[in-house]
């Protein structure tokens, strides 16, 4: 495979010249693996989130006024180090404190731990989200629910970076966050494994005309290898799993996020997108909006994530409807 | 490869059905392969372009106000027939007529042409303008240029639909059409051939680690194969024939359009969107905006067309910043 790039150590750093390039709201803290708003409100109280690189347009995409006040990243699939994830939060603080949205990886969560609390010992007030939208299982331990943070994590930037912008404070983002994140779940398969850029193997090992259901965004294999049959098979698997999890009435409100994994083409998400659309009018729910595009990838893998949110507040949708200069949410 | 759907032979209306959940300005002519905006102005000139389909989201994503009235389309890689354009234009001529766009190539000009004859015999007005961006050419033919259509067609789609929608007429729209469609020039390259859904032989040849500049959108070889060496090179390439082409002055104007032909990742577009920005700056060009996104696909095909648009006229870069309610534009 031809990956497009100059000098490897350089992928990141050409990447994010190319965004400020086209994206002027968005800019570089000079030291730091940071990417800020230029705009940013310095009177509100800022949101951060971030993790490893190779989820593009995950998570500059989403900096911008009513998501994001920055993002913060690390290598291809590595989190941030804590001493960055410190510096970041002691810039970003204006005296409002910082609020952080972490997704649930062991290593991620290790890194922003330790930099919140180190934040919090000098003074900072801060909060933060743990993002664990994946409702995926663990078959060979007990079939335990594996809880990654995946695609939904961009529900919890846009409506608590809304709220952030119309003056929430610290308490009020945490209270919402904590309530919003478990009304999210993702499922989601690929097609196609991801490989690291110039390696010589993909991540995972999936043979032609097969499907791998459960998948991460890191080049964790799935829960279940089968063969591909049809789109309509496929959906009808993520909605199984999402029924089971959300044991959902008829006429309850849903936002419906389809992912692109990475390398999925437009033709096959529509298509895909009118099986679960097809389902979900059996199941008699109410979806007001559907996102449909990429947010959170895993470099090339081909695949896609079904991410439902209950609107189980009525102020939700409106906070995903409101406009936003974030270039990967409109 | 697997390519996501259920029939082969509703591939294109499971595709639309899903849009449609998704865009609910859309809507599908009961009989026509036409998709149409709802809210369209029926006092203003439609606007009506199309073609074959596997260019997603080409071209029903650039369907809504301040874009296209409507978007008519065949089969995969394969035009309209007559009979469906001339009916589609029956259905839209409100007594303003009809403006049509066409990409140039041979079999949608032979169709698209036949239709609009035909339908000005009936005496519907008609205009139209044949969109033929791409400098990349023919070495066995001369090297004459093949001025296929191809990303560029947009920037028409963008221009002459905010211009209808401010009451422009058919003349004012063929005249502002002939003069832009000249100042928009278009090359790429893949990386990865494309392949039909289920085919079992990718459309073009092209070895690993290889390169092919001046590539089609149908599956159509281009006029150079290279080892992959970097980005930049790539960038030196395009850049170097987009100069000869428009033989810029320092400080003119540009729109840079930097479009994914189908599987590359965000990283590799941003990745390759720096390295044409710093050729730019070079040239001491004014880049006032960038486009940089899916505009016109060629199914799984790998690889990045590069659109610069000459604003020669004032006035193009507000029509191309304004609000559309497409898609694939914002």
């Amino acid at each position: 495979m031809t990956f497009i790039h100059n000098r490897k150590e350089d992928l990141i750093s050409d990447y994010l010249a190319g965004l400020m390039a086209a994206y002027p709201h968005l800019a570089k803290h000079p030291q730091l693996p940071l990417v800020y708003d230029k705009n940013r409100n310095q009177t509100q109280v800022p949101i951060l989130a971030g993790g490893g690189s190779g989820h593009e347009p995950a998570h500059m995409g989403f900096v911008g006024r009513g998501m994001l006040t920055a993002a913060i990243y690390g290598p291809i699939f590595s989190p941030p180090t804590t001493q960055d994830i410190y510096q970041a939060i002691r810039f970003l603080d204006q005296g409002k404190g910082v609020f952080v949205i972490v997704k649930n990886f062991e290593a991620d969560v290790n890194n922003f731990r330790q930099a919140i609390s180190q934040a919090k010992s000098d003074g900072h007030q801060v909060k933060y989200i743990l993002s664990h939208d994946d409702i995926s299982i663990e078959p060979e331990k007990n079939f335990q629910i594996r809880g990654r943070g995946l695609a939904g994590t961009i529900i919890l930037h846009k409506i608590l970076g809304q709220l952030a912008g119309q003056g929430a404070d610290l308490d009020q983002l945490e209270q919402t966050g904590f309530q919003l994140a478990t009304q999210i779940a993702t499922i989601g398969f690929a097609t196609k494994p991801a490989s690291r850029p110039r390696a010589a193997l993909p991540l995972f090992e999936l043979a032609a005309e097969t499907i791998s259901y459960g998948i991460g965004i890191h080049g964790e294999d799935g829960y279940r290898t089968v063969p591909f049959e049809q789109s309509e098979k496929l959906a009808i698997e993520v909605i199984n799993k999402l029924k089971l999890h959300f044991h959902w009435k008829k006429g309850q409100s849903f936002l419906l996020l389809v992912n692109n994994l990475g390398t999925t083409t437009d033709l096959e998400m529509g298509i895909f997108l009118n099986d679960l659309q097809q389902l979900l009018e059996i199941e008699e729910l109410d979806i007001p909006l559907i996102k449909m595009g990429k947010f959170m990838t895993s470099l090339d893998m081909t695949g896609i994530s079904v991410t439902l949110c209950r609107l189980s507040d009525p102020t939700w949708l409106p906070h995903l409807q409101a406009q936003t200069d974030a270039f990967a949410w409109s």
